[in-house]
């Protein structure tokens, strides 16, 4: 019984079989499944929690579960920690994800979440964006232009056909960056500077708000004249006290949470009566039909982060995985033949060597997905 | 940055090395020490949390996280499914354990826990058995001589010098296969049958109750005559509902638990009130010199399982895996050079094919240790 690892070298692999758009692609098509089928009694989302710290920096560290009735349950753990740029060279979010049996408790898989987190934010604004904002919309405007606008664009893209993005970020050198960062989308990019940031809101159809501005410095732009169906993913809100988007605008919005109590604590929502807050992405997406309107007029989605995403975005790397016969397996917990004996599996001499070599070659990897498919009733 | 992967193998490798009885006293030592040095303003251990159900069977998968400032997370995932024994010939835990370093949120090891949470139960109780019992003690009771029982006893006989052991299981084939399962420890066992389990208690001068009983059908043994300083380590006692002691001996003892918060919600403190609970084990063991009264008298050590003794287990794991050179070493997440451009790192080619043999082969594992040793600031 054996935990397939998906490192980064697995998931390149995957990108340079499949493709970064026929990802995001089908990471949206994912998304858009499961919100349709959610039903809560059938999947449980807690609100994520964690600790918070100021040492050495400040950061955050996460986990956010998830659990299918009788199936998995799902754990991302997720770290924030907005020093690591400039002083690590590394990425703010840095990110794993463990899926876990519920018949017996197996790790069965862990995989990084760096790669899907970057992913699915992007894939879920799409969603959103599909359900909310004008089918026709052509001009995105970007005010944020970091890891989060890329994927946020880039998600946008597989949905609309785009004709000019407006690309904002407070720091020019990040404005100028994205245009080599964006490039591989072929789209016309168009960089704004900070005199025509009400220019970049008022000529959108869509706008996607991913700063990292700093607690009780929002908002990232000033209440402004715009589109009526203007739709906005607001996804930099995203801890108490942080925000980035007007509140009259909010107020004259259909402002619709990804995870009503997380976006109550820490999202655009957290300014917000109970009574100014829409319904959820849930259910617009699953009523659809009743949230047409919504498409003609402001259009606000807050977009906290919702382990329901993480837990599919793993679900498909697992299956590209198996897919592509990518992954290693390796027989991490230690089971003893006999259960009530924990000692027991010291003496058994085993298949593979006592050190680190305890890796299934690639060539019987195979085999261990056919095993595992046809002899047990382990999900994937 | 890589993760290190500690498996089974490489558990068995360090236990080939080192012996069970030194592994054993070394976890006892540690923890000693560790709880001797604890410091709650420098780390902090929530209560753990998780999912509990009962698809397909009755289980519960639970994360227990622990925050030392300044340098690291670690979260043991563990599940508890007791039907794994009989349908699965799986022992009841499983588990894994993370350590994440809060400088970046880096993931530093992913590890086996199943073997490490049977070792640190029995060492806590020997630790605990240390500041309770009486320094003489050499008559141990085991009620459950299940596979808790057999940490609890080998970890006691690091301790105390054994002259006999009385061994009793409610199912009589457990109480016969755990004289073979000990054999090892090369002790006097005893075993004895429902009609003798008055005469066990009242002959022992430690006791360890570590049974399954179900929920609403304790105690497992009657409130009877002891030995006046007997001392009880009461392991089974971990749900609401679940206990293992007699009230009334509950009540004439220093009932010390390793987790206040957890013990009046899940162990033998569930019954009783705010006053009648004693101090906790760091209380007891930071001052000791206020507690050798307990050695004399009748004492209960409630132990519902505690985060910070995992934590202190994984980092012995760690160590044991830099001394032997064991432990693999893998790039799980996916870090793009440039911290904003979340695909950079699918455009660089690296020093790894892009499949499972991603993996650092040991001799360049040695290397591996002495760059992070000499190099980052990343802890082990």
């Amino acid at each position: 019984m054996k935990t397939l690892i998906l490192s980064t070298a697995d998931i390149k692999g995957m990108i340079n079989h499949i493709g970064l758009d026929c990802m995001m692609s089908e990471m949206i098509h994912r998304l858009t499944q499961a919100f349709q089928s959610f039903d809560k009694q059938q999947t449980q989302v807690p609100p994520r929690s964690g600790f918070e710290y100021t040492q050495p920096d400040y950061g955050l560290l996460e986990w956010m579960p998830t659990r299918e009735a009788g199936k998995t349950v799902t754990v991302k753990m997720v770290g924030y920690h907005p020093t690591n740029p400039q002083l690590r060279n590394l990425p703010t979010v840095l990110s794993s994800i463990g899926v876990y049996d519920t018949t017996s408790g197996h790790l069965i898989a862990l995989a990084d979440a760096t790669f899907t987190t970057a992913l699915r934010t992007g894939a879920t604004s799409a969603v959103a964006s599909q359900f909310m904002a004008s089918p026709d919309s052509s001009k995105i405007g970007l005010i944020g232009a970091g890891a989060q606008g890329l994927t946020q664009l880039h998600a946008l893209a597989q949905i609309f056909s785009i004709d000019e993005v407006f690309v904002y970020d407070c720091d020019p050198r990040v404005t100028k960056s994205f245009l080599d960062r964006a490039a591989f989308m072929g789209l016309n990019l168009v960089p704004f500077a900070d005199n025509r940031l009400n220019q970049l809101v008022s000529g959108s159809d869509i706008i996607c708000t991913a700063t990292s501005v700093d607690i009780g410095q929002g908002p990232v732009f000033e209440n402004h004249t715009t589109k009526p169906w203007l739709h906005i993913n607001g996804i930099g809100a995203d801890s108490a006290g942080k925000w980035e988007l007007p509140l009259a605008l909010l107020k004259r919005s259909f402002v619709c949470p990804d995870f009503i109590e997380q976006a109550i604590k820490e999202g655009e929502c957290q300014h917000l009566a109970p009574e100014e807050i829409a319904p959820d992405l849930i259910e617009v997406i699953q009523n659809q039909h009743n949230y047409l309107f919504v498409q003609q007029q402001l259009s606000v989605f807050d977009s906290t982060g919702w382990a329901l995403e993480d837990k599919v975005a793993v679900e498909m790397l697992i299956d590209y995985a198996k897919d592509l016969n990518l992954g290693t397996f390796i027989q991490l917990e230690s089971i003893s033949e006999d259960p009530l004996n924990p000692y027991q599996f010291t003496t058994v001499s085993d298949d593979f060597p006592e050190s680190s070599d305890a890796i299934i070659t690639p060539r019987s990897l195979t085999k261990e997905y056919l095993n595992l498919e046809t002899t047990s009733q382990i999900p994937f």
